[in-house]
């Protein structure tokens, strides 16, 4: 099927395609997922990135750079597509909530590592890593938040709690990283749909 | 208030007192949830333990041993107290279901670090540790999917999809170990109602 370039940048933020790592960071990232971050050493990441140990410090000054880096990245990365599966929605308060959703469902089955180590290792960070990366978070649960108000306000939904009801979706998304599998029962569509009706369910949406 | 021994009983589930660990148990488990798994050494759970490297050895063969009785001694006490929670409601599947999600919210937020060394550490698990542990999370899984078929029986739940609804619904009490702090804005009580009413909406059960 042909794609107008409007419709293909407009439908851009349901794609996850490359995830725009470095080679070193995309290293990084096997590494800490299955040794954890105070598990994994400098060397085992130069090693699993073809580098030597002063090639890959050349790179990065340090292994909490490394982590700093590599988890920016994938939340700079969900903020944006988030955002503009937020905008794709036009006025529709529903459309923009469902979108959201949408759009953090695909990024955590996309971006399964990236999720799982920037969730644990919020232990591992330094105390300025730490409080950029929950700034990420808190923008990522306002965009939810602010998508409920809206459909609250238009009379679309019925939420007592928004802000709970936002961490509440994000959690769901979250934890989607953990037990989805490509190969599994469920299709990456079928994981969008279900997520999206219990995210509907959750601020009280009208049955469809 | 004094309780007659009865209400004392029925209403155990709902307490999560003393952890039920062993001393070297307790100290593993706070230098697991600091510095992960690999990050662990022997001597670092021994001293924290107030052992000899030697005298913990006595105690416990391997740092694998130590993860697997550690783990099962948390999944132990969340099986007995879920069903026990089960129980207690008698007959009425509606009452069963919000029992057994009262009893998961209450346990994530009493048992923080047990919730996130035994999700984060699955990847450290020798397999015959992972098959026992995973056994005990479907055993969970299975009693909220239980519940919520009960209620799909009884006319009171409106629910397509009872085991994705099971797991979405286990991933929402599991992640109040992440973010859940007891000096935080919201009380207990106010956790386990915001979760009972989400997980009601999930299941579609009529509103109250």
């Amino acid at each position: 099927m042909e794609m107008s370039e409007e419709i293909a940048t407009t439908a851009g933020w349901r794609e996850f395609g490359d995830d725009a790592l470095s080679p070193p960071l995309r290293a990084a990232l096997g590494v800490f997922a299955r040794h954890g971050y105070h598990g994994a050493s400098i060397r085992m990441i130069a090693e699993a990135a073809g580098l030597s140990v002063p090639g890959l410090y050349h790179h990065y000054r340090s292994k909490q750079a490394i982590l700093a880096a590599l988890v920016d990245t994938a939340m700079a990365e969900m903020l944006a597509n988030t955002a503009a599966a937020a905008d794709d929605a036009g006025d529709d308060p529903v459309t923009r909530f469902e979108n959201v959703v949408e759009c953090l469902a695909r990024f955590h089955m996309a971006r399964r590592d990236q999720a799982f180590v920037a969730s644990t290792e919020m232990r591992s960070m330094e105390p300025e890593v730490r409080a950029h990366h929950v700034g990420q978070r808190d923008a990522q649960q306002e965009m939810i938040e602010d998508a409920i108000r809206a459909g609250v306000d238009s009379g679309d939904f019925a939420c007592e709690f928004p802000e709970d009801a936002a961490r509440a979706i994000a959690s769901l998304c979250v934890s989607i990283a953990n037990w989805y599998r490509p190969d599994g029962p469920l299709s990456a569509d079928d994981v969008v749909c279900r997520h999206v009706e219990f995210a509907r369910r959750l601020v009280g949406a009208a049955a469809r």
